[in-house]
């Protein structure tokens, strides 16, 4: 009890130091012409590729200790760095450089009857916390972002990749001092107590916004505990609804390009909704494309009559984010079915109608409550740079600030700007 | 115990029942044309001309209620209606109907590489929560906005306008009838149970953001015990920095209407900062005016140098948002000092600079981190209204999601709008 105690305090003193310093370096920061920023952008990704070396030694460290606390093969293939993928980082680095600065950009002015003029002015957030699991790479991508974006940022990666990340903390500080830039704007945690999270959370006076990195589990703790608000970036239950005034090539193509591309991402569909007119259709020649890539396909009654040797979709299925090699399919009467099937058990984040109809389209893109809806595409295209954003540092399942992909304007708010000659209010 | 008990059941069982309802109404009002919405705003207004004898009797219940109870007289005054505030009302509702629609605006198509098309869509949040106190007005103003912008909303107002609130429940809900849209679209709280306030602000699953119109205690106890996001509105602890290359006479114009004008509102100058070369030529004629109107000055040890018949400011002075005929003054080096001091002191709401020289303007405008920067104008400006909003709900002082004077777009959220022409993704 007494070394808990001991520790608490100790983390309380350095979160306490943590934050005042992100306070007064994005102070300085916000403040940053932007050639100042691309060249320690650039003098980061220097570093990181002539301290490879140093970088790959830290990460045979986390490696060893993973293999040795048995970690899955999955997670020890998200820790593991090598040559190509410190040449990534550092390329990420120089395309964040090369990205446009939002900071400082103004609206147009708009005359009052006052006299007044009145605009907005795009300004950083102040200073981020960013709360990442396992892959190192988080630590450059989101520091990146962030310092592009003129914020501080407080980086708190998982106990697994500590090794690595202050190895690659290193070439950034080193970088920033290059540049002539308080190292104090990018702080990586030191510690992998797990009482920082806690502090780091609720660090109202010091901390502007929480985005958290990783697992459902880790994004719902955090979203319960903070005071701090955060950008939450939740599960993609994604839908793809096939009309029965759909071409049938199209439908066939990219409903399995959603599903099948990649089972593992966000954006890939998990329920596909057949209108009844249609299924008769298109789900032989889909049920035959998931059959040769092994998609194992779940569903209702009605399906079942069409593609015969399948399991039953129950009402669990509906409610289910797979991740994996899994498809429900529902047939439903129509659009309206449909966008009630969406409403209930979707997760607001992506979902796409396959129609040659406009008004249908039009009904489906406005009546579809998600961050992106999506019309004859595919829910894969869900991500910051096939958007033109640039960057992604997560996708968003809020709905106040930013919602969907966030780049660099997601990291930033607008404050108003008001010009007058001496004017007076009435 | 046992009454609380089953009273707080009670609540639980009602509030779900509310929210329930607010969830199912928003889906409907979301897809409302903008002419029904504007319809079903004018039914509105003119049920509360008609049925002005009705409010006015329910209005004399609460005002005897509140006699009885020694609320003060400004309290009083706040929860007093007549035939002008009940016209008042009606008119802000036609002037919500005029106004533009946000919903359904679309930016500008993107071509991407991929050949997806991608754009955003303005959208309502959802659902908002109204907790708010005294005055009755604000059941139809916030209605109105939350109405015209697609919402749902829940309003709960004090205890002791609920005569007031329910008789202005009623016009709105014959009005919303009238024009054939669901009464369920704005609901009234018609229980004083003050459980309904804790039900309310942590009603994840039916609200999606929380807005409370009251004073800063009510605020920052929402704000700590919220689950569902808050768009807070704290203290306008406003400066003015009158630089050394002010116009002398402008300076004194606009620092006497930023404290004079009304001493009540947030956007009410509460400290003066003054360049030391400046001090002599500005504060004896500001000190002149402000003696004539009654406004008590306290000043540094340099300022009372100047005006040598007023009280001494301490660190307090600095701190306090004064909200009345009182004013601190101090005499800083230059614009960095006055910088440095509206960093530490200010509560990021309105701060304005008075100068002559546009460099350090730029300065004042780009480092001030408030929600409103202003040059050569009056703080007393930061207003819906006075920036063209058409209306305002609040003054947000959230850096997330919406900052300033909070309009009809601050009500609404975007979503990304994706179309292909069965684009998959490589």
């Amino acid at each position: 009890m007494q070394s808990n105690t001991v520790q608490s305090i100790d983390v309380e003193t350095y979160m306490q130091s943590v934050g005042r310093r992100a306070r007064a370096a994005a102070i300085l920061i916000a403040k940053l012409p932007t050639e100042e920023k691309n060249k320690a952008l650039l003098a980061i990704a220097d570093r990181i590729q002539a301290q490879q070396g140093e970088i790959l030694e830290a990460n045979a460290l986390d490696m060893q200790r993973g293999r040795d606390l048995n970690l899955t093969a999955a997670l020890l293939d998200r820790l593991d760095l090598n040559a190509d993928r410190i040449n990534a980082m550092a390329r990420g680095c120089r395309q964040v450089a090369a990205l446009p600065d939002p900071v400082g950009e103004m609206t147009a002015f708009d005359t009052r009857p006052s006299g007044i003029k009145v605009g907005k002015m795009r300004v950083p957030l102040g200073v981020i916390g960013i709360i990442y699991e396992s892959r190192p790479n988080v630590t450059i991508d989101a520091a990146a972002l962030c310092f592009k974006s003129g914020n501080a940022v407080i980086l708190r990666g998982g106990s697994e990749a500590i090794n690595s990340n202050l190895a690659i903390a290193n070439c950034i500080h080193q970088g920033l001092a290059d540049a002539g830039i308080s190292t104090d704007c990018v702080q990586v945690i030191e510690t992998t107590d797990r009482a920082v999270v806690g502090a780091l959370i609720t660090a109202d006076e010091y901390v502007d916004i929480i985005i958290p990195r990783g697992g459902k589990r880790l994004i719902e703790r955090i979203g319960a505990e903070a005071t701090v608000p955060v950008i939450k970036h939740l599960e993609g239950l994604c839908h793809i609804y096939i009309d029965d005034e759909a071409d049938v090539a199209k439908a066939v193509n990219v409903a399995y390009n959603a599903k099948a591309r990649r089972y593992g991402i966000c954006g890939a569909m998990e329920t596909l909704l057949v209108a009844a007119p249609i299924a008769e259709k298109v789900l032989p020649p889909l049920a035959h494309r998931f059959a040769e890539k092994g998609v194992a396909l779940r569903g209702c009654e009605q399906t079942r009559k069409i593609i015969s040797d399948i399991e039953e979709a129950t009402e669990k299925d509906w409610q289910t984010e797979y991740l994996d090699g899994i498809l429900a399919i529902r047939i439903v009467d129509d659009l309206d079915a449909a966008i009630d099937h969406i409403a209930r058990y979707g997760s607001h984040h992506t979902d796409a109608i396959i129609t040659e109809n406009q008004d249908k389209a039009q009904r489906f893109l406005r009546e579809v409550d998600s961050s992106s809806v999506m019309w004859n595409a595919s829910t894969q295209f869900a991500d910051g740079f096939e958007y033109g954003l640039g960057a992604e540092i997560g996708i968003s399942t809020n709905k106040l600030h930013v919602r969907g992909p966030v780049g660099l304007e997601g990291l930033t708010t607008q404050k108003y700007i008001v010009t007058g000659d001496g004017t007076v209010r009435d």
